[in-house]
Parts: structure tokens; sequence; C-alpha cells
């Protein structure tokens, strides 16, 4: 039976995944060096097309490594002296906020409730905090905070850094760059592709605060400090030997959705997005998880089936549907379906069915 | 043209490597969680082969990261609390003692001249040094450490643990994993593989050390310490959404040579390194850089080829073989051969006479 996979990541490959990997083969992407030509081809290419499909800024620079959570460790290394602010909405903002506890930062936390109905913008950062950290769409309860009020939060505190875990909005999310100096995400989620590669995207603010860390002797890592990224990527390579064919397979899948139009994907996610919540909203049992629209995800939905996630996983894993279980304690309780470009509207139709 | 790849690194990939990416493909591993039970169980198949492969105690721990420099970044973080010892012999163990040195720790270091002489077991190693690290096989100059004469350092500092970098020697290199604390390696070279996995192999005296680090309060890193790592790999996960689809083109990797017999690729390397050794030393004007054969790599062969560098890899390169350049300063003096067990005996003839 062919398996539809709605789970949150690693997820549904993009369709064109098989072709990619089968040209990427008989290529000789494997074996290709990582500091020859055509892998330096490879990283201005994947990273010139990463800016158009996104709208990144020109000067911004983007860096490749191997996971969201290495990103957050080499954020922290990277950009704070002693005191990080984290805003958490679920388990993977909290992750961050111990990261940067282990790393030897003194971190303020706020804890957004998953029933907060609040602005974000309002929230009081302390004045010490030197970066701002925010999972900007938290896969672990499906907490979504408008872009909008990220950018309110760099407007009331200009000097502090703004990074934002964008791991599982991404590229549905439309960022306005300039209001945020740091994102990232992981290509196992709304690109469709394997696991073991991620992408830090940073302002000039960014790498000007890790050459003041410098300065001061602080130590911002080693090989993947953002230093170091920064100067390997100024001549289109990494430091280490990277996962090569991850970044081509990345390069195709951007280049379909440029093909494609990022306008359309969205909107697609839009509807698809709609008619789930429409379907869970009027549900006799089982419902959306979050109940302030304007902070519930549209690419990671996550249901509250009041103790039958295993039931309903079974149900729907039969018909080929793969749905993910609650995240940690919620194990049981929720379940969480994806809504990436990889998921087609007939697909979502499908899978409602057996819910 | 069909390329034959002896490039040290990514290389050749194994020959079984076309249907086993097809058939990861078609079961769906690039969509697999990472927290699932089919993962856990490709976890725990894929050290239980490596252990049988490598004939690593059962007691040891083995760890999936994302490159053999971060193996080199865990491993000073996890076990240095002030003083590594670095014997270096080219430049991958140079990087490895910057990267202690960034990571705020104090360096000694003894640097081996190609033309070394003498036995590494005599070096005086500083009392103060916590770890030994040592590249057994560096990859820039083909500088070969007989693991015998690691052991004797071990014999002669029991207190201090003893870390080798294995990368490009493995699975060739025969370790008495006794007197070895912490190995590790990247699968893009001896295994055939992308590039985007290494494996970091710990002894308990390891760990130990790491826990006792902890409880100083020292910072041992964050979501890839090596006590994190052995957390979760006691449960067949890691610590982030790994390379899934690399690990299970790994076990599959070992499985093969499992079958074949690793006996059987040592002599297939012995015999290979003997025919292209025989050939450089008895060759007009091209010669093997490393003069004392106790020192000469079986697996990545540097050969001085007196400015010609770029001639004889553009004429190996129009007859399909590619060939590494040198590294750093040594690019237009030295070539760099592969020897890995992807590499027939047939390809080693065939590239030979058109050197």
């Amino acid at each position: 039976m062919k398996k539809v996979y709605f789970t949150v990541g690693p997820s549904q490959v993009y369709p064109t995944f098989n072709k990619h990997i089968q040209n990427a083969t008989e290529d000789n992407v494997p074996s290709l060096s990582h500091r020859g030509k055509e892998f330096k081809k490879l990283f201005q290419d994947t990273t010139d097309n990463l800016k158009k499909l996104l709208n990144i800024p020109s000067n911004y620079q983007i860096f490749f490594v191997a996971s969201a959570l290495e990103s957050m460790e080499r954020i922290i290394q990277g950009c704070v002296q002693n005191y990080s602010f984290h805003l958490i909405s679920g388990s993977f903002g909290r992750a961050w906020a111990n990261y940067a506890s282990q790393l030897g930062k003194k971190v303020t936390t706020v804890e957004v409730e998953t029933t907060f109905d609040k602005e974000i913008a309002d929230l009081e950062i302390p004045k010490k905090a030197e970066i701002i950290c925010i999972t900007q769409n938290d896969t672990s309860t499906g907490f979504w905070i408008p872009p909008e009020q990220i950018y309110q939060l760099k407007k009331n505190y200009p000097e502090k850094l703004i990074a934002s875990d964008i791991v599982s909005s991404v590229p549905f999310v439309d960022i306005d760059y300039k209001y945020v100096d740091i994102t990232f995400f992981s290509v196992q989620k709304g690109f469709g592709l394997p696991a073991g590669l991620a992408i830090i995207i940073v302002s000039p603010k960014t790498l000007q605060k890790t050459g003041t860390l410098v300065k001061k002797g602080v130590t911002v890592g080693s090989y993947h400090s953002l230093n170091n990224l920064s100067q390997k990527a100024q001549d289109f390579q990494t430091p280490e030997t990277p996962n090569v064919l991850n970044i081509y397979l990345l390069n195709m899948v951007i280049k379909d959705m440029l093909r494609t139009g990022l306008d359309k994907i969205r909107k697609e996610i839009d509807l698809k997005a709609k008619l789930m919540y429409d379907f869970f909203d009027s549900h006799r049992i089982y419902q959306p998880f979050i109940k302030n629209p304007q902070f519930r995800s549209s690419t990671t939905l996550v249901i509250d089936v009041k103790g039958e996630s295993e039931k309903v996983r079974d149900k729907l894993s039969k018909k080929g549907f793969l749905v993910g279980a609650g995240y940690g304690d919620n194990k049981d309780n929720q379940i969480r379906i994806a809504n990436f470009p990889s998921h087609t509207i007939k697909n979502v139709h499908q899978m409602l069915k057996y819910v």
C-alpha cells in the first residue's frame, strides 16, 4: 500500500524527490569534492535560489549545518555573551532555553500558555537580554506566532538581536527579514527532504555581534562558530565536509518551488489548513488544541483527541495515512498533522474521511 | 564516461550503494520518524553490526553525529576541563588542536615531521594533559601512526584518555579498543557513502570523565554533549532528528562488509597499497611523500609529483580517474590517492597505467 506521511517531520517527501535522488546518484553527487568548483557552484546556486524563494535580503548570509538543534546551539554561542531571553510556546522553545543554560548563559524565559490571548508584542523583555529567541511555530504544540507580532517586538527592542525558529513553518511563513536577525530551519519538514541538513540565515548585525564577542575573547564555538561559517560561506564552502547530497536535493526542490510559485503553494496550504480546522472545529469529540485562531499553526495542526491518539493513528495507518502522536506527555491525548507543500488537497480530503 | 573517484573523501561510493539508496527510497526511509520503533531498530542494528565488524567491546557506546570535525569538538567539550594534548602529523591534527584552543582549553602539541623516525610511544606527554588526541591517519599528509604505538602510549599514561581520529583508515585499521577510549570517523571515506554522518565510539571511562565534568559544573556542550548522546543512545535514539537515510545506508554497507569478510577487504587494501607504493617507489619523478614505510598510510597515499599535480590529475581525469590534489599549500606539489574498500584492484591497475 502506498503511504502518505502526514507526520510533522520527517514527513512526506517532495513529489519530485525520487527523480532528484536518482539524478544525484547518476551524476555522482555523493562523490563530489566539497573543495571543488562543482560544489562551490552548488553552494552559490542553492543560497541564491533560497534568497529568491524566501525574499531574503542580499546582504544576509546563509549557512549549512546539520540540524535545527545545532542551529539553536550555534546561535547562542555566537550571539550571547551573558544573557539570552526565550519566548516559549512549546517543547522546542523550552529545549532552546535549556541549551542556552547548558552553554553557561543566564537565561530568562516567558512561557506563553496555549490559551494565551494577549499580544506577543506587549511582552516585557529584560534590559540585559542580548537576544530574543522565538519559536515562531512550535511543532510540539502547533502554536503559531504571527510574524507581525515578532516585528513589533523588534521595533520595541531594536538594539536586541531577534532569532526565530521557523523549522516547521518554512516556506509557508512569509518573513520580513529586516525585522529578524536570525532564522533557521531543517529540510525534513516543509521541503520534504531526508533529515540531516539545516539552514541558518543571518543578518549583518548578527555577524557584527559575533565579531565583538570574538574580540572580547568570548568562546563562540569552533569549526561551526558563526564567524567560521561566515568566512567559509564567503568562498561558497563549509568548514566540514557537509551533507552535499542534501544540499543538492534542497536546491532541486527550491527550483521546483520557484517554478510552481510560492504564492500558489502558500494558498494551497491555507486552503488545506482551513479544510482541516473546519473539520475538527465541527467534530463531535476531536478538537483543535489551540483555541485562539490567530495562534493556530497552518502547517502543524495539533488536535486534542481525548486519549484516543493511538486509536486514531492506527485507523488512519491502516488506510495508508500516517499522522504523528502528541509530543511528550501529550502522546496519548493528541495527534499532530503536517500540512506541508508535499501534501496534496486530495490527500487531505482522503485522510479526513478516515479520522 | 564512467568515473572512478580515487579522491580521499568524498570518494567512490560502495559498489552496492545504488541498490541500497533505491531500496531506501522505496521503503520510505527518508520519511521514517526518528522517535518510532523502526528507527530504534535501525539504530540498534547498525551499532550492533558496527561492533561486530570492528570488534568493538560490548560496553563501548556508539554515537551518531554529523562530521568528523563535530566529533573533535564534542570530544574536547566532553573530556577536557583544562588541558588537552595533541600529537600532530598533518592538517587535521592541527585543526583539532585549534578547535580545543577556540573552546577555551589549554593546548599542548607535539608536531611530528613527515621525516620522523623515532617511536611515537617515546613521546613525553605533559602531566596535566587530560587527553591525548591522535590523528591515527592524517588525510592531509598520509602519515599513518601504527596502532601498536598508540597502545604503548596508553600503557605509559594509563590515567589519561586516548582519542584517535580514524576518519580515513577505517575499516582497514585494526584497533584494539581496550587501549583507545575514543575513536571517530565519517562515512564518506572507507564506507563509500555520502557525507553528512560521523560515528563516535567511546569507552565507559570516557563517559565517567564527562560525568565528572558535569558534576563540577563544567560546560560540556548542549544537545550533542557526550552525556546527552549517551543518554539518548541507551534508548536507541539521537537528541536531534539525525541523518536517518545515511544511518540506513551505513547499516547496509556494514552488512555487505560482514558478508565479504573484513579480513578479505583488508588484505585487498594491503595488496593495492603495495601495488601503488611499488609503482611510485620505482617512478623516475613522482615519489611517495612519506619516506619511512612504517608511517606510510595504506588508505590515503600522498605522492610528491614535483609541481605537476594539476598535470597528473588532468591526465587521469581524461581517462575517468579522479585523484585528489595535495592539501592546502601542497596543492600543486602532491596528489592524494584513496585506497578504500570501494576501489578494486582492477581500478588501481588501470589508473596507474595513466599516471
